[in-house]
């Protein structure tokens, strides 16, 4: 109990019904359970999704603490976090005052079926940041419920042996924060595409089923042509996930040695610029495995009937959440591919007819990231691609801007109307 | 040339608009093309699938010849199949005239990209058996276009140095006719279920994603505890794909030690008696492992409810193929669940908001099995699974008589009402 938590603190705070974004004045958060931590916020991220309940699709009645994306470090902790408390997973006993953490979108116990087998975001206790029950990052201080599961201790992870992690400790705090959602979510997506059965001929040269057996499964099969594991994928959508997407996917096909194209489709310009500026850094270190190319959607779809043949793509990354992006990505894929679907989607029905599905023998993945599970791999990328997510503000990085939190119903307003991207607010600017 | 191929022949025919079966005296089929092979038919399967020309839903304004599941002898082969033609896949060489042969429901040409990778069923050829252009097998007699892609060549087999695959010899044709369609079809619908990378925890044991990457992988993952990998899953629908379906899925639940308890969803009493039957004959063999009930709709959902503690299945195979059945494959689900929708779907919308499918994190694989690249795992457990698969008519058999194809028109009716399940014709009886 380091700091004077006794008085009150800035927040960004969402007033219903919509569109009304002040900085208020709250006081500061106490441990409330055994669980929690208190976190002193160094920076805090503006989603995609903080607009959710900016533009009052949640069907929130409350005043609320914005935001799920944030960086600090531990002031406080409660009982459980003692040295001698027993019975609870390593995470509880190793959480220390005073170190650096982030914690992904959602609360996670770490202690459930569901957080022990890595789908963490589905935690039996889960709760997401910004929701009137669990109050946001976006502020001075924050209660983080669970902690022991939720938190990413990143003083930890850089005391490790490994010379990689202990590069940790010279990466900027803005280039940190994206490990809470964008990047993590982004590399879900690319890993959920290159890991589907329907994927493994192609990366592993075997027909279905022995790609899905292995190797050493009896074989009277086939042989794949070189031709045939040359692999065309599109995304859609080039928001900050689709642009964490589109970097993760390059660098999966790289690793793997696979031969290439992606395009990456996105209607608005000034967000296709970005993606190129970024693709161009890319290219200078992954050089002759494949090709990319950013498009608008028609000539996204007319790029991928002529690199084709007209039968489509192998997989597509769907990063909008929307029937209209759900439907291009049906139209470009190719029998038997398979549409991983990481956009946010609401209340409209599914556009799609059971036969265009059966005729395709399409496959579907949805569903939100699980971060925490997803931070080891999300990590290995951000340091290795410090040349893209360790700059600030060019046009070939990702975040646009970090503002004071004072600005930040300007920064909505603007990142609503797509005016900037990425944002980061400091609290103490 | 073996046989006078200038006469007639008997041919199960639909005549539209529905519900019109005949047997006509039509032409015996000739070579049209290098690639043909005429088939003199031993049997011929009514299917499930034969239905929806039956009842008219399928749009087809001509007389034609049913049927897509048929065994029999090849007595002529076109030009590609004489020794020396080259630059063919092997398949075309060894198919000789006296071969015993099964075709999967369509066509497939061996030489394209997706007969290569294994996706036989999207072959760019692909027809389907018993549509106007593709007369069907219910007949003597049928011309298989792309014979050396399609055919699965069981003399060829039988002479392989295998011990098992030397039994097919002693194997009824009744059996073997299952491997046309409902035994792969079930078999993939199965593989499909436990392929899955959001099933990949519970069978390796590893979180994700590292089950997903193996266990080579850097780990600073939680570790799963036995209750963990224990598996629930549902089978929705009992026609005899549903049935194959079930007991692939036991066998495969078995070979990989899994604990698992799996219920088999049907609302016709029949059906849940045949399939409690064939339980009982697979607990003979499979002991320790797992536990299986055939309930109806509410009290397999109460089930599995009971099971769980509520949170549903890993995993659903869906072989009805309409909404309902999808509405409740997402109601018994649970969170990052994999729902393998085998059944053939129409003309109705997926009855899913997006939201719901982002909420579960569900995935879906849609579509036809591709037979042909299934066959070799389908023929090994009809060979291990004589008890089941090898006898006719019993209460714990899928096949429940063969008939003269001069009783076609009374099978479709008895089939298409639910009088009668699997009913397989004798062309020569």
């Amino acid at each position: 109990m380091s700091a004077d938590l006794n008085g009150t603190q800035k927040a960004v705070r969402s007033h219903p019904p919509a569109f009304d974004i002040r900085v208020d004045r709250v006081p500061i958060p106490k441990v409330e359970h055994p669980d929690d931590a208190i976190v002193k916020i160094r920076l805090a991220g503006l989603c995609g999704s903080d607009l959710h309940v900016f533009r009052g699709h949640e069907d929130v009645h409350e005043v609320l603490t914005c935001g799920h994306e944030f960086l600090g470090e531990v002031i406080a902790l409660g009982e459980s976090f003692k040295p001698g408390s027993d019975r609870r997973p390593p995470l509880y006993s190793s959480l220390k005052v005073g170190d650096t953490v982030i914690a992904p979108f959602t609360v996670s116990c770490g202690e459930c079926h569901f957080c022990r087998i890595g789908f963490t975001c589905r935690c039996e206790r889960n709760m997401l940041f910004g929701t009137p029950a669990t109050p946001g990052g976006q502020a001075q201080y924050v209660r983080v419920p669970f902690a022991g599961g939720t938190l990413y201790n990143l003083s930890s992870i850089a005391k490790a042996a490994s010379t990689m992690r202990g590069n940790i400790n010279s990466i900027a705090d803005t280039s940190l924060l994206l490990l809470c959602d964008n990047l993590p979510t982004g590399v879900f997506a690319a890993f959920q595409a290159l890991s589907h059965p329907k994927f493994l001929p192609m990366s592993t040269g075997l027909p279905y089923p022995l790609s899905s057996l292995g190797a050493s499964a009896e074989s009277e099969a086939l042989t794949l042509l070189p031709e045939d594991r040359a692999l065309t994928i599109a995304v859609v959508g080039l928001g900050p996930v689709g642009m964490c997407a589109s970097i993760a996917l390059l660098d999966m096909l790289g690793a793997r040695q696979l031969k290439y194209k992606v395009v990456a489709i996105e209607p608005v310009e000034a967000r296709r610029k970005r993606m190129e500026a970024i693709f161009s850094i890319i290219s200078k270190t992954e050089k002759g495995f494949g090709e990319y190319v950013v498009a608008d959607i028609e000539i996204g779809k007319a790029l991928v009937k002529e690199w084709t043949g007209g039968i489509g793509c192998n997989a597509v990354i769907e990063v909008v959440g929307n029937p209209s992006a759900l439907t291009l990505a049906y139209d470009v894929v190719r029998p038997f591919g398979g549409i991983h679907s990481i956009g946010v989607h609401q209340e409209p029905m599914m556009p799609f007819q059971g036969r265009q599905l059966y005729d395709k023998n399409v496959s579907f993945d949805f569903g939100r990231c699980p971060v925490r599970a997803m931070l080891p791999m999300a990590l290995d990328l951000l340091l290795r691609r410090q040349d893209i997510f360790g700059t600030v503000g060019g046009d070939g990085s990702l975040i646009e801007k970090v503002v004071s939190i004072d600005e930040a119903a300007k920064a909505y307003e603007e990142f609503n109307t797509g005016k900037c991207n990425k944002t980061i607010f400091d609290p103490w600017r």
